[in-house]
């Protein structure tokens, strides 16, 4: 059994959560809040010297950086699409997967980050690196229905998450309509589930 | 025949020209030099929309961001241990590659781009995240001669180029002796090769 060590509003999590949820695996999950500034500890830094969640255990192994997470599940798993064998293909899923550590995470998750949790950083020079991700990310889209190859892989799955919640960044998806296309493929994939559990209504 | 679109002080292409080096492969190298902000010109950004080096292009095919190429080249090689199939150490190794991208990258290669290239940045801030990259580093390497695994990896060259130059950032290695020892060992790999060729001596 894999167990993730996870934030349900931390989109590096989320990432994680939804290619576990696209491939049907089971998994339990550790909340761990790492919003609060404060030293780590030691038990959770022998899981992750980075001091960062998500953290993927199984089989006594310790997994962390989003990114090689998804590298690991999609090596284990049966359909190939999510990380290709082919060098070339590869290649391009690798290039996205860059994109988002890079990118998306230091324009759209770091504008978020200020924005709702008060992070130090420089709001609007994060909305600039934004736009870089969005621009770069649409003009791909432009060519295809997913950003590597003729069928999903990490490489959607890493840049979805901080995409879809740009506006928590407040930054507008309408200017770029392939990605608010791609996010809708995205979300009709079997499997798909949302970043917030639903609250139950009123 | 592959070709590099490549420039001798950027830290980035050297990882590609070392693992073309270790693999014994043949490439043209093409000189581009984008030390100078000004816009990048279309045709450069026709291979690669972030306008950056390095790019590698085969079959007319381009692929831009160093541990993309990295992935490329290693998928392709004969010897695994570069990139390995098993999922686990794959993704080992995509640990440290996200390392050199982020920790390496913003820390030990910023600093000396500030220094060296007068870049714009808090050369404080950079010196600070490059102590968290060597320190990262220097924890792995006690468990063991190579970042991931039993064997060089993709891992090892993608994080080798800005910490052989720590000290361009004003960053010194003394302090980090199992970085020092690793360093020596990549340096006595069958057909390393340094990052500028010797210059003739007067």
């Amino acid at each position: 059994m894999k167990t993730l060590y996870d934030m349900e509003r931390s989109g590096n999590c989320y990432k994680v959560r939804l290619l576990l949820a696209l491939l049907g695996e089971d998994y339990e999950r550790v909340t761990v809040d790492l919003t609060r500034e404060e030293p780590r500890e030691a038990s959770f830094l022998a899981l992750n010297p980075r001091g960062e969640i998500p953290v993927l255990v199984e089989d006594d192994q310790a997994i962390w950086d989003s990114g090689a997470i998804l590298v690991y599940l999609a090596t284990q798993a049966v359909d190939r699409h999510w990380f290709p064998d082919a060098a070339l293909a590869r290649a391009r899923v690798t290039q996205w997967l860059a994109v988002a550590a890079n990118e998306v995470h230091h324009g759209l998750a770091a504008a978020r980050a200020i924005r709702l949790f008060g992070r130090t950083g420089d709001l609007a020079q994060s909305q600039a690196v934004g736009r870089c991700a969005l621009t770069l990310l649409d003009q791909q889209l432009a060519r295809g229905p997913w950003l590597a190859g003729e069928a999903p892989s990490i490489a959607d799955i890493a840049c979805y998450p901080y995409v879809s919640i740009a506006e928590e960044g407040a930054l507008s998806l309408a200017p770029y309509q392939n990605v608010a296309r791609w996010c809708r493929n995205i979300e009709s994939l079997p499997g798909y589930t949302p970043m917030m559990a639903r609250q139950p209504s009123a």
